[in-house]
């Protein structure tokens, strides 16, 4: 009962449907076949002359020299955010529109560092993929461009961070993980709600396990984005006929989970997945598509009958260990911001939403370690909230001690933000493996693929693909990198050293007032132009 | 690609893997094939001469006469509370063990009532139903009795009402359906959980469109039973040799939900189940087994690799109208008690667990006819508490308004168990259709079958049989039914009136004293004949 099937017949019937562009969650490249009622989606064999990439390193780099592309909704905080990193150079600002990259400049006068290179145009990236002088490119366009910026990137050796979802089908997950394999660069999934303070704390709790075996998790992206949508860009190009925002237009035109990492990354760190485990099985199901399709008419002033995306999409994955993991996707409907994020152990359990709560019980709580005030904590209800913060204390993760303290200063989504670009700069520095690889990516950016090919055929179980290709089980247990105490601090002086000099230079050269004249003498020259022209045209 | 397929196999497999009894949640007759990656369950054709129970009733009973069977854990509370319905006369009590069917006429006495005959054994029910005497057989025995209870009771033309799970599989699904058509009995489910506070007055919110149009429902039985697994009766007819209880034993050689009415019944009313939509998709994943295979393993000393029922089974349904239901199962892991109840509508959201809230913006509310004491209300958050408070007072559900208070006092899982027995009553009484019929039942226990075939085949989607068979979009809304008043007054004069003259018939009757003597005359009969036969033994 074996055949092959390409996705065309897919496409075609999204076609049917009278959806014009190509459905983006389904890549043309995909082969699966049936066997029973699962869908086995094929796993293409490693190209010659290329190698894992799990543990990946590269070679110390004492001062990080970055370059960001798009620069609308979430770079401009990552460049502030930068700013605060000591031993990063800020090389280029990118983006689409000029001005909304040398907006960013703002972020560097303040902090008193040089100004950086700007790029601009749709192709602008192109030349900033080419410079020699970045050692990474931190991508945070809109969906539609992470890949080709995230692709042009690593075919020109830069390490590369990407927002997320870093790649939105599967024929993107598997060239981005081949280009790293190939290219030996980094190529990270910018997951900030991985360093959410309760994810981090509740993280370390599992793997000093508090909870037992974790043998369920949930996790979702619940965020009724009403406030939001206008706000997304409107390619110019003429890809988005009827304004829309690039966001809207995705999810008119994409079924399954297009937004599901917020809600699977912790949850993933916290089950080992491709380090000791891995998801083996998915299955999705969502409702219609009413609060969707009534936004699209109401802009539109036409009936709307190809919406794609459900308002909720839920996905249920099953792992080789016999783990449980459930996502939510719900962007549409009215209901207070929610990523779940619950585990459930054989000793312990754990909620972050709507409150953050624990329930363990007295035996467990000192079996671990912990000595509970009250000898009679049973896990029927949450623990007190000094137990529970008793608990969080002993279990602070030492990423959040090390850097909790700023980023709740600096900011970004209440510091997550900065203390996962903290990381990421801290992994570069020390010349560690990074917290988040090209699988993590990949795991967590398929379940849109992965989720379509479910529900267009009627919610049918699907088999992953395995990403390390054979080498899930190769590690034993997700860990954080940390170099060891004198190299830290080693990386640390250089850095400081590097950025209060780059900073002294900067003041020295009044840069930022060299700038400025430079700036308003191209503005003059502008304006002169432009009354000339207008003067000859008005002789005419 | 179509072939049938009975379930043998999965029986096979079953024994292969060493289980001794059959898998009770897989029944022997149901048939099935594929259809690509669905499992597509076949729906049995009506036997001839048989017709829909939908709205079903039968002639009014002023005074319901009913025979409880089943004494152990939930019989006897039930037995109570009926002592406060007025118009129903208690005339039979059953158990296996006579002690726990005699224990229950401490209520009647304390009553007033007269005393019920008792009847005991394995076959005790089967005298009870052929009483000529009894309206209503009340079934609240172990899991493995429901349906045998139950079948006797409707062959016998009895009105049947029974706990939950009320069937184990389909099989006893379809012939609880087939025996309500042809003897035009109710086949009612007591599913309490529907009579819960919250749930009612959301349940009359949502049909008064507060929440828009309700897209995705969850439910769950969460519920650590670590306290009451020994509890659980252990049948001595050698069924039962480890002495594991009926319920572990039955979690240990039965997957899928096996307890998922609790959760489901009350959303299933919310979305009109049969009532203009149907549930037509079902797919199922479970956990493996930790918790049970520990338990059982601690109690019999040797190693259970057969453990059936994973510690979690997450199923999620898709309804004709493209509506999505998540129902969860959980007896074994730590955490606190969880039915979820969660509505999320294109207007507004309510859930239930850990706290209750609704989240539902001001224009929303102005626009269904609430007034709220903010403008600025949004359904970012939660309504604030008196906010919420006012909601409720204005949709109280009707019925809580008429038993509520009542319930509080007789209690019953904190009064909602004497709603639905005073619910079941005052249908009886004036000839209305239950709140809850065959089809319900049927619809609410199918997942532990369903759910059984799905994960036994890779998590594969499944096609729900129709248990209304083609009927499910006849009915147009759930609603529970309602005498009008006069009819509704004239129904409780009388039955009070009943009430009353039979405790008047009691007490002049002497009837406690007269059954106390006669209980010590054949105790002391019993006595006499025992010493008796001592003696003969002795002399030998």
């Amino acid at each position: 009962m074996k055949f092959k099937k390409v996705l065309s017949f897919v496409v075609v019937a999204a076609m049917a449907l009278g959806i014009q562009s190509v459905a983006q969650s389904l890549s043309p490249s995909t082969t699966w076949h049936w066997n029973k009622g699962t869908i086995v989606v094929d796993t293409p064999a490693r190209p010659a002359g290329q190698k894992s990439a799990l543990g990946l390193t590269v070679e110390k780099l004492p001062v990080v020299r970055v370059a960001f592309v798009g620069l609308g909704m979430r770079g401009p905080g990552a460049v502030e955010r930068f700013t605060y990193i000591p031993g990063v150079e800020i090389v280029a600002l990118c983006d689409y529109v000029e001005a909304r990259a040398e907006a960013c400049q703002k972020y560097l006068r303040k902090a008193g560092l040089p100004p950086a290179q700007i790029f601009s145009g749709e192709k602008g990236y192109e030349e900033v993929c080419k410079l020699p002088n970045v050692d990474l490119v931190y991508v945070a366009t809109d969906w539609d461009h992470h890949f080709p910026v995230a692709k042009c990137a690593l075919e020109n050796g830069k390490n590369t961070a990407i927002e997320v979802p870093s790649a939105m089908n599967l024929e993107q997950c598997w060239e981005l993980i081949d280009l790293s394999e190939k290219t030996r660069k980094h190529c990270m999934i910018l997951e900030n709600c991985c360093y959410d303070w309760y994810e981090m704390n509740t993280l370390n709790m599992a793997q000093h396990g508090v909870f037992g075996e974790v043998l369920r998790a949930e996790g979702a992206y619940i965020h009724n984005l009403d406030d939001y949508w206008d706000d997304y860009w409107k390619n110019p190009d003429g890809s988005d006929p009827d304004q829309l925002g690039w966001r809207m237009k995705y999810n008119m035109e994409n079924r399954g989970d297009v937004y599901a990492t917020h809600g699977l990354g912790p949850v993933a760190q916290a089950l080992d997945i491709h380090r000791g485990d891995r998801f083996t099985t998915l299955v999705a199901m969502d409702t219609k598509s009413a609060h969707g399709k009534e936004y699209v008419e109401k802009k539109t002033g036409r009936p709307c009958n190809n919406f794609r995306n459900g308002d909720n999409t839920t996905t249920l994955m099953r792992t080789e260990n016999g783990k449980v993991v459930e996502i939510q996707h719900n962007v549409m409907n009215p209901q207070p911001y929610n990523r779940l994020y619950k585990l459930s152990g054989t000793r312990g359990y754990a909620t972050k939403y709507p409150e953050e709560h624990y329930a363990i019980d007295a035996n467990q709580l000192k079996a671990t370690g912990h000595k509970p005030k009250f000898d009679n904590l049973t896990s029927h209800g949450f623990m007190p909230k000094a137990e529970q913060d008793a608990l969080k204390a002993q279990y602070e993760h030492p990423i959040l001690k090390k850097y909790g303290g700023l980023a709740k200063e600096v900011g970004g989504h209440g510091g997550m933000d900065f203390i996962m670009d903290s990381r990421l700069v801290y992994c570069l520095q020390n010349g560690l493996p990074l917290d988040m690889d090209v699988y993590d990516l990949a795991e967590w950016c398929c379940l849109a693929e992965l989720g379509t090919l479910s529900m267009d055929n009627n919610c049918a179980s699907v088999a992953f693909p395995d990403f390390t290709r054979g080498e899930w089980n190769v590690v034993k247990g997700f860990r954080h990198a940390f170099a060891n105490a004198d190299d830290e601090a080693e990386a640390e002086r250089v850095a400081k050293d590097f950025t209060a000099k780059l900073k002294e230079k900067a003041a020295a050269d009044n840069v930022w007032e060299k700038y400025d004249k430079a700036k308003a003498k191209a503005a003059e020259k502008a304006q002169k132009a432009a009354e000339k022209a207008a003067k000859k045209a008005a002789k005419q």
